[in-house]
């Protein structure tokens, strides 16, 4: 039996059937963002009956896997996640899988789905996980930190859109309207007048503002050094070790944060 | 506050930050092959103990997954597996995320990923999942169902040398050799050697043609026809219902292994 | 100055500068077509007055541009042409430049742009070329024959309805009608219309039939069959030399003609 | 005849057909390198009887070609050539053809062949064009001018160490050694040790350096500030056309040149 399967063996010619891989890399010297976002989240949050509009421990739960990221590939210097999605930034000269767009995906896309789940019963003790999370993946290049700081500003505007109206909608939910009923009376509405039906909904004036950072602003998870006394209070081995992967509810559309912070990019803006 | 940060919001131009995606299609009406492979995983294994130089209960675990990932995704009509690594076929008509590339791959890594994780405990009810598992992966197009079939040839030729290096190894490091005694001693040896020093060292005939097939031929992984008693032993409600994922250890360098299962490919050979 | 010169060469580091080119390989046992499109040929068709709707001289130019071009690159095996278009098909197991798509689609623009050049006076003994002729070009592949004579039949489907909306407007615009009047009349008409309208302005029953086959089914290059005869004649240097250049009108649409040509695509149908 | 045609016409389905074309962009926001390249090039020189090492009037063609190119696609702000290369520089915000790759490379390949050919009797005014030129193409994208200007650097070493090579070499050749005997001489031989040797045979101090600059530093083309005499003797037509295409020979690897033309980049240095 085996010498028969050895014969067919020798008939297969590898370099012919591995001619077909066509290797994609990424222009040298460029940002790489890895934007990964939740397949069915919709279905899985309604499974795992989720807080509405946001649910704090899912979210918690997202930035725990982010920073478990950082740790692992070093050359991501910057994470910045909403809702179910991420966006990890590699630093320019990264030669993570000599740049190879699918094995970087997929490889970040990994480890995070496998964090996710391992850290599932840390963040919803009481809730058994019923589905798989699972999310896609996919890379863009940006050529200077111009676009790159265009790129995230754009999500953390998205982010704030997002969370405006799904706050007014839920509030209109919870306050006795269909789903439907609450979508058209949404429809069309500017900024101000959603500010003005959360104060009026809630009683509460500006609202909007009392609501936790995370759920206005997202999350940020980089490198950053820490403070003189934690690095005492860890005694000799912590020499050298002053950096650790943090996460942040700031406003990175302003310069400030990135002026604040010369080392994320290792660029002077 | 809100203020300035919608002011800040305004300047964004989604448009231009968009037109940095560069979307990459795969070919339509080709084979699509998802192949994933482990990341880190000769430490991975070590870590977690699994048995030399083929441990079953990981080898079920990595089934078991490829089993969920074909429920999961109708497209996937055969999946091949061996060690840590698995091959995914798409049929060519696939219109799975309109075929694009990073988020085939990434969705199909990840799902992949999760089960692994959720399902460890299962294969592994006395082992602590100490570390995250995860997984790089890539697309290929194969334009013919021939290309296809020799690039899956290809693979199970692949676990067979590997296996019956492997078998030789580990038997001359469990007989006293150090590793890289046995790595020198099993230099240059062909086939037929590598045959005699099992039967010798097991003091069995044709010892590695006893070993479980699983781990000379791989697993294939594909829908199929239930029997027609286990349909009717579930009743009712099985109607329509006649196939589900199987796993098999067939040998699918054999032609007559496609013939006998036509509905695979769709295809006549 | 030279060893100024030379001081600042050393610094250039050419694998650096070299990494930003992303070779882009067209897929491996597919059949590659090489379109191409002339630049701004209204406007040259104008300043050269060509005939409208079709300049006999002017097609026959791009049809013996065409078999220059096959004659120089011996893996194209069939051509397609209407009006400043044309297409050249590649045998699937082509290794021209490797499979670059660039350096595939350049080299046919290149050499089609300059033979059009030179070529020129014998076609348009009469007409100064005034401007440069030029072309842009695009590689697709097709993974199987049928999907590639599919592609043929749509250009010859195009050149079909084009050449009849162009031979009306043409006609309308001779009988006096301005050039939006014929636009207008001709808006949303059906085949069978433009047929009786041609018949009615030309006096001509079937009028449209009476066309070149070159107007109504486009050219087609390829390599056929020389008569006995005619390799008879020219003794016996032309022994092996049974094949050359032709062009044809023929219809492409029906299969009779692969079946009759089984050599050009070397399958059956 | 016609019906039949029309009834195979209507099962041709063109969104299919088309959904093969793979449309690749060039990544936005970068500078965009298009480098042609003369195809057997080493035969046409030699059935033209090119002078060696350097034929004057075959760089000057190239030039003249190069200097239409820049006068037809307004996008492109710099280009340097040798020999029978030619790079192109678009500017980095240009949406020539959408930045479509293959558009962009072949039409800029495809106009400058038919410039070659026309203009060939203008520099070749004694000698007929015996087979057609063409080249080849690629694109390019460097994100930043300062990757940009090593590129162009890298093209005028190349071209500075090839002339000092081909020269030594031809003036063996003139000397009486046979091409193999000049190939062997010359092999491993450093710069000054050929600086050394063309003194010697030339019997002319610095030899080198008394070759025209065109033949040491290749050919830079274009806009610049034309002279106001001479825009002034245009008369009134000239007011707002202070630009022509110029070509010069600088050495455009020191930064002084980029600083004396800081509108061709558009940057500062």
């Amino acid at each position: 039996e085996l010498g028969h399967f050895e014969e067919d063996a020798n008939k297969i010619k590898p370099e012919y059937v591995k001619s077909f891989l066509h290797v994609s890399k990424l222009m040298p010297s460029t940002w790489i963002v890895i934007r990964i976002d939740g397949c069915h989240f919709h279905r899985f949050s309604d499974v795992h009956e989720f807080e509405k509009p946001n649910d704090a421990r899912a979210l918690n739960l997202m930035n725990s896997c982010a920073v478990s990221v950082l740790e692992e590939f070093k050359d991501i210097v910057f994470s910045y996640g909403v809702s179910d999605e991420y966006s990890f930034v590699l630093k320019k000269e990264s030669q993570l899988y000599q740049r190879r767009s699918s094995e970087i995906v997929s490889a970040v896309v990994s480890l995070f789905s496998s964090m996710y789940t391992m850290k599932w019963k840390e963040f919803f003790p009481q809730k058994e996980l019923k589905h798989p999370p699972y999310f896609d993946g996919r890379a863009v290049c940006y050529p200077t930190s111009e676009i790159l700081l265009d790129y995230l500003a754009w999500r953390q505007v998205d982010c704030h859109i997002n969370n405006q109206y799904n706050t007014c909608f839920w509030m209109l939910v919870k306050s006795g309207k269909s789903k439907s009923e609450a979508q058209n009376y949404l429809k069309g509405t500017q900024a101000q007048e959603k500010h003005e039906l959360l104060t009026r909904l809630s009683g509460i004036i500006d609202y909007y503002n009392t609501l936790p950072l995370m759920f206005r602003q997202g999350s940020s998870v980089f490198w950053d050094k820490q403070e003189e006394e934690e690095i005492a209070n860890q005694g000799k081995d912590a020499v050298g070790k002053c950096y650790k992967v943090v996460v942040d509810h700031c406003n990175i559309i302003e310069k400030s944060f990135w002026e604040a912070h010369p080392e994320i990019l290792g660029e002077k803006f």
